[in-house]
């Protein structure tokens, strides 16, 4: 996999020794990210990253502008990217912002069995197959997999 | 792929001539959901699922279990699954339940070129590798291949 080169583990975390995704379908990239960040500055979160005031983009492989009908500015979108920079063998991990150990399914770390993450941004403009988004904590370049309108009734826990 | 049997598409609808995934990396299916529903009568979206008032288990392979350390009953999680069942060539899709046209991006219809979906649910209960949720909107048997703890911060639109 690019740019993977696993470090040791941690102090207390755990690796699985598997094959990740072998037997698995094959996801497809649909574009990839346009962003300020690299690995040397990228914000932590979300929230950094729109503190920062810096937008962002998502451009499209031009074969999928048609599936970006509806769409609209100002709309919130979750965009969902593979992190394919990250290890997937990591079950718990030590992150230096928690007291102590946790689980994956614990954490948003991009370190999991599939790399994949996700924010809900705002569309700022749509310009044929790209997207300009308010905000993204990932690096410039990384793939993009999915973009689905955030939905209230779908995207909070029920009693919110 | 199993299960995938192409209709033809609906008036409007617009597919793309492609092979998805074939050259991405593969995802690996980390359990899979027990649900009560089938083809024949699985809930249209998680509301419609809540409403009945029937929960649902995520049983995961058991070499992920460390990887639950730290979640909690009560806590809301957003599980994802992939949606072996959908296809995934509609650029441009037509529900029964929109007026008109609507691009794949701009819905939440399993058929995607990537077909994940996910929901916000509460656990109920977690019993080794198997986590008790409150609702899920998806076939008994579904693949999972992703559990994230949900953050207000990163999983609501900025402003809301």
């Amino acid at each position: 996999m690019p740019g993977f080169k696993p470090k040791p583990p941690r102090e207390g975390e755990v690796t699985l020794d598997f094959t990740p995704g072998s037997d698995g379908p094959g996801v497809h990239f649909i574009g990839r990210v346009a962003s300020p960040w690299g690995p040397g500055d990228c914000p932590r979160n979300i929230a950094k990253a729109r503190e920062s005031g810096k937008g962002a983009q998502i451009t499209l492989d031009p074969a999928f502008e048609p599936a970006l009908t509806g769409l609209k500015v100002g709309q919130p979108i979750i965009v969902i990217y593979w992190m394919d920079h990250a290890r997937r063998d990591l079950l718990v991990q030590n992150p230096r912002h928690t007291d102590g150990v946790r689980g994956t399914f614990a954490l948003r770390s991009p370190a999991r069995p599939n790399p994949m993450a996700q924010s809900v941004v705002l569309i700022t403009s749509i310009n044929g197959a790209t997207i300009g988004i308010d905000a993204i904590d990932c690096f410039d370049g990384t793939p993009i997999i999915d973009i689905k309108p955030w939905l209230p009734t779908i995207d909070t826990p029920p009693g919110l």
